[in-house]
Parts: C-alpha cells; structure tokens; sequence
C-alpha cells in the first residue's frame, strides 16, 4: 500500500534525454518524454493500435512514435498522426501528472485533478550554487517501508556499514525522535569523536585535518509520501556542531527519494548535496562512488529482511531507535487511509 | 487457445538427428525421435516406469531408450523391453501423430484418429530444385496470436526494421486483404523506390544492379493452423514486379511456421526459399545470418507487447493495416470453435 | 510431506566455522552457528526486532550479533543484550534441538520435546580411525524421495553412469529387498566381472590389480527419516566379496543423507568412508572429485523427473528393481502417518 496523490521523483532528467522512458511506479506503468515546449510528460506506457510499449519508441519532435507500427502520441495521452491512418477516433491513454523541478521528473500516479504542484517538496539546496549534488539510483527488492525504516534509523550503520560511515560511538548515544508540521524528525549528535573512514575523506576533501576530534550528526526528516532527508556530517570538535561555521564542517544534505514500484520493489534515488568545495567534481564523483558501497550493503539486508517478513508475517519490535520510522509510518498510514476515506465518498 | 486438430511444424530433421529431442508443442510435452524404418516417432516424453523424461534416453536401433533404468521405448508407446522385466503389463505412453515432409518434421497434437497427413500444408518450392532454403528456429515469450499479427502486417518493418527490410516507402501504400479459400491473403505493391539494405545485398547476391530502381512487392499468406507465408522480392522497376521474368528478380517465398509452445510462449520457424542461385551455399547463409537480426528486432517488442497486453487485457485497435491478421484471427477463431463443438458433440 | 519428528543431517562443522550458516529444513528457515561451550545452535532465522536473517550477522563470543541493528541472540532463543536497550521483554525466537555427532551437525525440525538425541543414526565407521571420510554437499531441486528411490535401485548406475560406476553386468543379476528392524534393504552381488573405471581406479588406490575379475557387491540401507548408507565395493573374484579379507578389497560404506529442503528441493550430503589407505588424503580427493560427476548426472535426470511428474502427477511403476524404495516409501509414509495420528490426538 503507498499513497497515489503524491509527488514522487521518477527519474532524472538524463534518463529521458533524447528517447523515452519506461518505468513502473506505485504499480503504474509508465512512459516518461520530453514532449511541447521540451517539458516532460508521463503517459501509460501503452500504444493504443496493439498495445506495444511505447518506450521502446522514438522521439520525433515533441512526439513520441511508436516503435512497433509508427503511431505518433501527443502529450496528452491523444494520437496525433499514424502513416495512411485517420486518428480522431483512437482512445487516449492516461496522462500522468509530472514536474521538472530541482533536477528531478515528479510524477503524481494518483487522481489528475487534485495533482497541485506547489505541493512538491521543497529543496533549498537544488537551486543554490554553493551546493555540489552527486547521486545515483538503486532497485531494492523490497518494499519501500523497509528503506523508510532504514533510514529513520541510522544506528544500523554501525553494523552494516562499518568501513565506510558507521562506528562504534553511533551506540552511545540515543537519538530522539518527534513529530513536527509534516514532518517525522530523528536526530543523534556524537560530540568529541574521531570521525569513521567515509567522513575523514569528506574532511581532506574540504582540507581539514582528519586526525583531529569531531563533532558528528545525523538530522533525519521524513516527508509524504517517502522522502528521508539527511542533515548528517562531522565538523572540527568544539566549533558548534551542526551549528559550526562551514569552514569547519564537512557534510550536507543527503537525499533519499524513495519510490515504490510494486508492493516488494522500490526504485531508491539517493544523492548528497554539500555546501563545501561545490565546484570539485572528482571529489562529488568519489563521494558518489564511496557511498554505492554503503547501499549494496543495505540492499543485501533489506532484500533478505523482505523475503523473512514474506515468510512468517511476522510482528516487527519497535524500540526508541526505531521512533523515527513509526513516526514516518503513521504519517503514511494516516495519509493512505484519508486517501481511501476521499475514495469512498466520491463512490 | 490453439488448434489441436492440425499439423504443426515440431522441430528440423537434423534437430532428431541420431538422438531424441524432447520439445513442448500445443501444451504437451513430446519427445520426437527416428523409430522404425527411419520415421519420425512422437511419444508423450514420460518414461511409464518412474516419469523420467524420454528424451534424456539414447537410440537403441529404432527404439528409444530410457536414460535412467534401460526401459525400451517402441514407436507405438509400448515398452519393448527392459533388463530382466517382463514388460506386457506397462502402461502405454500417448502417441502423436508425426510425418516428415518438405524438410520438416510435423506433429498432430490432438485427437489421434483426425489426423490425416493429406491436411499438412503443401509446400511447393520444398521440392523444387530451382529454390535454395535456409532459415531457423527462434523461441519467443509471446503469445503465436501476436506473431501471426506481426507477420500479416508488414508496415512495422519501416518502424522495427529501418535497417534491413524497413523503409518509409511501406507507408506509402496501403496493403489490400482479402479472403481465399482456405487462406487469409494481405498485400502490398511499392513500384519505382529504392530497395532497402537486405533487399540490395539479395540483388547483388544475384548479379543484379542494386543502385537502380525497384518494384517491390510483399504478399502475406496465412494458412491454419497458424502458418505464414511470405511471397516478398524486388524485381528492377518496370519489368513486372512480382510477375516478372525471374532474371530481374531478387527475392522468393519466406516460410512462418509459428507454433505454440504454451499460451505465453511459441515456437518460431522461420525461412526463405529463394529461386535465384540456388546452389550459392554462401548466399544462403548471408540471407540467414541477416534476418536473424531482424528476428530479434521482433522478438523485443513482441514480448514487451505480450506483458503489456497481460497488464491491461487492453482492447486492440484492428485498423485497415491489420485487416491480415484479423482475418487470420477470425479463421484461427471460427476452428477453435469446431473444434470445441465437435469435443461437446462426442461428450 | 517428510517427518519432521527426526533427526536429519543439517551441515557439516565448516559451514559454521567462526560463522553463521542460513539453511532450509523441511520448510523450516533456521541460522546454525556454534553457541555456549562450542556446541552447535540452531534457530529460528529471524531477528526479533526486525525481522532481518540472524544468519547475515556474526559471533560474538558465543552470541550470534544480528548485522542489521547489533541484537545480541542467546543460543536459548532470548535476546542477551542490544545496544542501549533493555531486552527482558523481547521475544523470543524459536529454538531447534541440535546436536553435534559423527562429524555433522544434525537437527531435528520437529516437536522439541520429542527430540531425542540417542535417535540419531549410529555411524560405526565415523569414529573408526581405520576408515578415510571424504564428501561434499549437492542442492537438487526435486522432492527428497526421487533421491531416496533413486538410491535403493542401483540398476540406474548402468545407464546414468556408465563412464564411472555403471556396467553392464548389474543388469544381469537380479536385487533382493527385505525389511529388517528399523530398515529397508536392498542388494545385488555381481560376481567375477571386471571392475568398473571408479572401482578400477579404487582398486590401484589400494595397490591392488585392476584387470582382473573382480566380486562386486551394491547393499543398500534405507534408514528413517532419509538416510541411506550403501556398502559398495569390489574384491578380487573368489576370496569372498563382500566377506573377503580387507587386503583383497577395494570398497566401503557410502552414505547419502538426504534431507528435505522444500517439498520440491533437497540437501544432500554424501560421502565414501573407506577402509583401505586411510592416511592417504590425496585418494580420498579423487575419490570425491570423480564421485561429483556422478551426481551431477544424477541432478539433472532427477530434477527433469521432478518437472514431469509435477506435469503429470502420474502414477509410478513399482518393478523388482524399485522393490527396496517401496519398502523405504513404506516406511516414510507410516512414520508421517504415525506423526500426524500424535498430533491429532494432541489437538
């Protein structure tokens, strides 16, 4: 179950750069162009002559031609023209709301009409030039709650990721947890430690000492229907933390745009936006590079967690650790069920 | 839904080669082997001792025998022997129909008592010294309904095969289809345009110009139980086209034996016999070599259209282009129907 | 259906050095690791808190440490500890008698009240200095008692493994099966033949002459739930086979555990005890090495009768030859019949 009225990020622009895209999204199945005016747009990806995919066409202007037998679509979901064919009376398929903003493709798999687009989360870092952004995406056989809950929860990296972001000290100290407007919060401040492997890169990225006493966070915000936005980083011990002036700090945001496909997949767009050094590209590639080890880790685990639950449909524990994530998923369920509550009253 | 009652085309001569071939035909798995005098055999593949499958068994003589315990298998699914048994009490296994002619090995994977070699389709050129054949078998995850549709409507070359037998001059003439005895027909006549890459290669495999222009024709056959046969060549413009004097000529009958394997998936039996250079061996296999790139061409969105067509259980659109393979559709339609009838009348 | 109210053979102790072992028993998902004093552990695998795979996690001293979130497992199925947790209420997981013998680690599925360890199939030769131990582990994906029937009719060996163990001359002589106390058993003597290339190569292992007849004997012991212990071998012909003075033969128990992973997938463990040349480890490795080609034969015959009997659900032929696994399928069948009369009388 995920919500269907909500923005999801549903690829990047590369991935429609020239040809189409088919992917499936909260069960949709859906092709993804840049249609008039180069803006994208999201349609069933259905031919409606014999029902080919329409990803596997060609771009033809602002039109995508079918690859099977040529038919041309429009933007809105109409034919627009077939070789020796008249089209007015061929059905349309279904348009999907879809947004280019902060270098993402938004897609609203839900009902069209209530598509609002100033309700797309809102990232500050995407548009200010003192940010360098470098991400990536993963397919999890898994359902998309298992990466909420990971994520809501970062004491796993001590055990899973201990070469790269985890360590010890993440043990020591309890995180708290709370709600605010639209918002699940969990966050967990590590003062006057020795920063783990990924971090002191970040630190001789930015030309600080690595070998000197941080202070470490992780700031943890979940928003409908499932982002997880990271504050997370290490700044020189004693400068104020999260609070730091930036010439002490090394970290940022990290985004992870979690978005379903089926009930046990989920496509993962993860990427950190840092406010240091944003015009060295081999450090946002290295960066990039080093934290692709850390998700094959979580795949590994969140996959085989998935086939367990399927297995006994057993109850999970939730402990303060994992506050956040019950937070995140109340405001999910609760969300769901004034989704179906509207469903029912209109029927 | 296929015909049962009728003759498929089950495998090639050299696929039974001095041992048995276990395939799935209709949804019955069958092995095929050279029993008794050289003829082709077809048994239900299930050794009637403990199930093994016969085809992992080896040739003893004319019999075939069980890969796991010895048992003897004879041409009429009875055991002939096993080592110190006495076999007259063991079961006896289905046997299917089987004839060998024109090159390929037939089977009947209905009622045994309808089957009537006379009803195989006669295929002249198979005997016909003036014609050289190659061609091969392809396996495809769709089902046969949509290759009998991709094969009567040849427009998707210009889309699915630009280069090789595609070419914008297919949609610049509208195909004509009508219905013989016994046969489905849809053609297209494309006078004075400029073969496409396969067809130029054909030409100067026959020592003609391939730089001049040519009438090119495409006539589509379609035969119970779901055979296609391509009558399809370029001839140089002017001298008649399809009726031209076969010195101007570079084409030949290209052979569709489509053969379900179960509803999602079919056996794909493709050839071209051609009436030029018969004894260029060379030749031959270019032509092969070449269309196989086609094949898988067909085969990505055939599959693709299959999965989409299991989505939706969509509507397809039956346009004038389609008219082939709605009649087609229709015939294969009207002898399921019999056939059922027939079944009810008997119970 | 297998009993689960037995003991079967679950892994060697190399698959647990230092390390969980993840394994399927009978439907059962359970992690193996070495726990309190050394002595082997066997659980649910299934992490209280979340539900990940305890077998993806590590030791602890004897404490099995979860790899997702650090909850520290007991080996009584009670969580000992968790970072910053306090764990008394936790639940526990689910706790399988386990014991270590013979050089394997056995486990039994069942009801844990009912597990009793002097159950476990006594192995003479496991603890006899005088015997060379050596074998490996196959996965065939098929139900446990294709292997089983598979095992008490040898005459398979002439046609599945005519290149190793196979001849011709098993054919001639006709098995003998009885029931004995707590057993089925089969066997067959072939006197004064020549070896076959396995037993040749047995026999030069043992310094002994390899082109001279040979007394060859197959007995085969069905045990409950699924073992099957076979005394194979050859002798020089005339110094009484299988009863002659060891310095004539060439031969020893080969042991075949054969343990349900699934109803349609098994675990088994083989291996040859010999008592010739025991200190020789390099014979003991060629041994296995040739053995493994054996089985793998074996797999893909077994797994391709898996799918047709699956196809068919048809009725098997029980010939002279079978006549040792109808008495070990008699055996399976009264012992779950037997198993589920307890748990009715239970309930």
């Amino acid at each position: 179950m995920f919500q269907k009225n909500a923005w999801y990020v549903a690829c990047t622009p590369d991935e429609i750069d020239g040809k189409p895209l088919g992917r499936k999204i909260c069960d949709e199945q859906i092709v993804f162009y840049r249609g008039p005016g180069g803006k994208p747009v999201a349609l069933d990806d259905y031919c409606p002559h014999r029902g080919a995919p329409l990803s596997l066409g060609h771009m033809k202007g602002e039109n995508l031609v079918c690859g099977y037998h040529g038919l041309e679509m429009g933007g809105d979901g109409k034919t627009v023209a077939m070789p020796s064919q008249r089209v007015g009376g061929f059905p349309s398929v279904r348009v999907y709301p879809v947004e280019e903003r902060y270098g993402f493709i938004w897609v609203w798999p839900g009902e069209r009409e209530k598509a609002d687009p100033s309700l797309i989360h809102h990232l500050a870092w995407a548009e200010d030039p003192e940010y360098a952004c470098g991400g990536g995406l993963y397919h999890f056989e898994c359902n998309y709650l298992l990466l909420v809950d990971n994520l809501m929860d970062l004491s796993h990296e001590a055990y899973l990721h201990p070469n790269s972001i985890g360590q010890p000290e993440i043990l020591h100290v309890d995180p708290t947890s709370h709600m605010e407007e639209g918002s699940a919060v969990t966050s967990r401040f590590m003062n006057n430690i020795m920063a783990p492997p990924l971090y002191r890169a970040a630190l001789r990225g930015h030309n600080l000492a690595d070998d000197v006493p941080v202070d470490r966070w992780q700031i943890c915000h979940f928003y409908l229907p499932s982002h997880v936005l990271l504050d997370v980083g290490v700044a020189h011990a004693g400068h104020g933390g999260f609070e730091a002036d930036p010439k002490y700090k090394a970290g940022g945001v990290v985004w992870d745009f979690i978005t379903p496909e089926t009930e046990t997949s989920t496509w993962y767009f993860w990427g950190m936006a840092r406010n240091f050094c944003p015009d060295d590209k081999e450090l946002t590639e290295q960066i990039t590079k080093r934290f692709s080890v850390v998700f094959n880790e979580d795949r590994e685990m969140l996959e085989r967690q998935q086939k367990n639950l399927e297995r006994t449909r057993g109850a999970l524990l939730n402990l303060n650790i994992d506050s956040g994530g019950v937070y995140a998923r109340r405001m999910i369920e609760q969300a769901i069920a004034e989704e179906r509550q509207s469903e029912r009253q209109v029927a």
